[in-house]
């Protein structure tokens, strides 16, 4: 519980109110003998700064309403969708319900959306979006864990997909099979997932004793870009200068196995092809299905939702910052022949 | 809005704010003159206890919560999903949250859902799926609107994407293009979609003098089904028997556009395609990019918003039964030459 990345203690909530610290520390024990007016303005000031004493987390179990938010930075779209889904049946079980907002990327909608859920008097809100690109951090009275899209301050609770795990899962699957020499076509470079993938693709190659040959392909998250970038892969070489493409996403490699196909190479037998997202629509119609890395994320919107109620009753024991969930690589035709 | 199962009435924020009701009053409307101290202690009182000032009158009045369910018999998905966001953006406006609840077909489940939502007094209960198919009527104490999943109670309200008149629009196209012989490639034979499309496309080619080709060709609802209807429309004829294919999703009309270029033939020169559902991620990746139909979900979902607010109002002058929302026709290259 903090504003402002700091820990509001008794002397912040005692300022706030006007009044001393040990008037503070009555008001909120409902001790010693305080006008109800002081005691309600103290109340109000510990509210309002996410002030929690001891006496103050009974005070807030007791006052539970078993709703949580869940507050997206963008729409509920094809990421954060399977993160909300599996943060609904964790919390479910736990007969918690779920009020829904998204703020479509408009930070006077998203004001107006926390205090709504605040007026709703929440037990606590996740926080998520489409991108890993770490977020600012929202300022609210009651616990937040950010699913997906990180918050900007590292002592905020965040889960995120392991990408470099993922990546290094790739490499590793490659490397079994004997490539060396690989090429990766990715998506926009401003993204942080971008930046996170392939740094950990050239560290895993290194390791590897493999090789990124060209300069890895910024572009945009679509099949055309996709099919464009297999083009630049293979220019005018007479052979195939690699034997595997490296795609950071399903839209990518399935684009990918469309224009090598088309420009008469066999995937996987001269050229192997791998995704990112086991995306079901892309993964199944690309010829042959795609070997992918599987992120995981029903799985990560239900430790999330573990995450928050343990904030929640005060009783969580994770890491502070950010928390990465291994992924899992699925294996497929377009790396393995005959699959 | 309540606390505690009871009502927070004007003067319980009048006592909370060592106010008078009045006071309340003039502070939450923004008129007289008020100190900006009292103003915002008003304030401050009222969102505590969660007493919604723009709806206040309503609320004491109507006993609301204003807290809607969002049940979907499934998971929220590519469809369902437009459906929520439209009518979360309808309840933003009305400072109404959504409580989503996912059933995931499961009866128990859904009960549970059911269950939870009428202890949290939502005024009203969305319910929604991803396929027309009439379901079970929900049992609840509170007005229901059926969006995209119809109920099979015709005095409930049920409000659905018009397919009849999207297969209208698609021969109507196809009509002005010169198009007389097509072939239909469709998904599950098993559902209510695809019958309601299949009967409007066969009546409206025949009241534009047009022929459906061979058998409709049902199957799933997959790019590597649509592959394979392509070979079946084409069969060993020397000349393609049709010089348009109605697809009955982007997904299989995309898939249809890359056999039939695999194929040797020319799309829309050769063959015109057309899709449903004017689904970004297919549209944009066809060779062409598809001509489609778009059902307007997000308004379907809104319109669903409304229909339960004015029910639950009491002001719902629509139709019970089933209301169909007209879709829209986009003309991309798919049949429109040189686009």
């Amino acid at each position: 519980m903090k504003q402002d990345g700091r820990l509001v203690r008794i002397v912040d909530v005692a300022r706030a109110a006007g009044v001393s610290p040990s008037t503070v520390s009555k008001a909120l024990n409902d001790s010693g003998s305080l006008k109800a007016a002081t005691r309600e303005r103290v109340r109000e000031a510990a509210d309002r700064l996410g002030f929690v004493s001891d006496a103050g987390a009974r005070a807030l179990s007791m006052r539970r309403t078993f709703i949580v938010g869940l507050l997206s930075t963008d729409d509920i779209g094809r990421f954060s969708m399977p993160v909300m889904q599996g943060a609904e049946n964790a919390f479910a079980v736990g007969e918690i319900s779920t009020l829904v907002a998204t703020a479509r990327h408009d930070a006077v909608r998203e004001q107006h959306h926390l205090r709504t859920l605040i007026a709703r008097r929440v037990d606590g809100i996740i926080v998520t979006g489409k991108t890993t690109d770490p977020r600012e951090p929202i300022e609210v009275p009651v616990p937040v864990v950010y699913a997906l899209a990180p918050s900007a301050d590292p002592d905020d609770i965040s889960v995120l997909p392991d990408d470099a795990a993922g990546m290094r899962l790739v490499v590793d699957h490659l490397r079994t099979l004997g490539h060396r020499r690989v090429a990766h076509i990715a998506g926009r470079a401003d993204q942080n997932t971008s930046r996170v993938r392939l740094a950990a693709l050239q560290e895993a190659l290194a390791e590897a004793g493999m090789e990124l040959v060209g300069e890895p392909l910024f572009g945009e998250w679509s099949e055309p870009w996709g099919r464009r970038a297999v083009d630049l892969v293979l220019r005018d070489a007479a052979e195939p200068p690699v034997t595997a493409i490296v795609c950071a996403s399903d839209q990518l490699a399935r684009a990918a196995a469309d224009r090598l196909r088309e420009r008469g190479l066999r995937v996987p037998d001269d050229i192997a092809v791998t995704g990112y997202d086991n995306w079901h629509v892309m993964w199944s119609a690309s010829r042959p299905p795609l070997t992918t890395v599987d992120m995981e994320l029903e799985a990560l919107g239900r430790r999330a939702a573990e995450r928050l109620l343990a904030e929640i009753q005060e009783a969580d024991t994770g890491p502070r910052g950010i928390e990465y969930l291994p992924p899992r690589l699925v294996a497929r035709g377009s790396t393995i022949a005959g699959d």
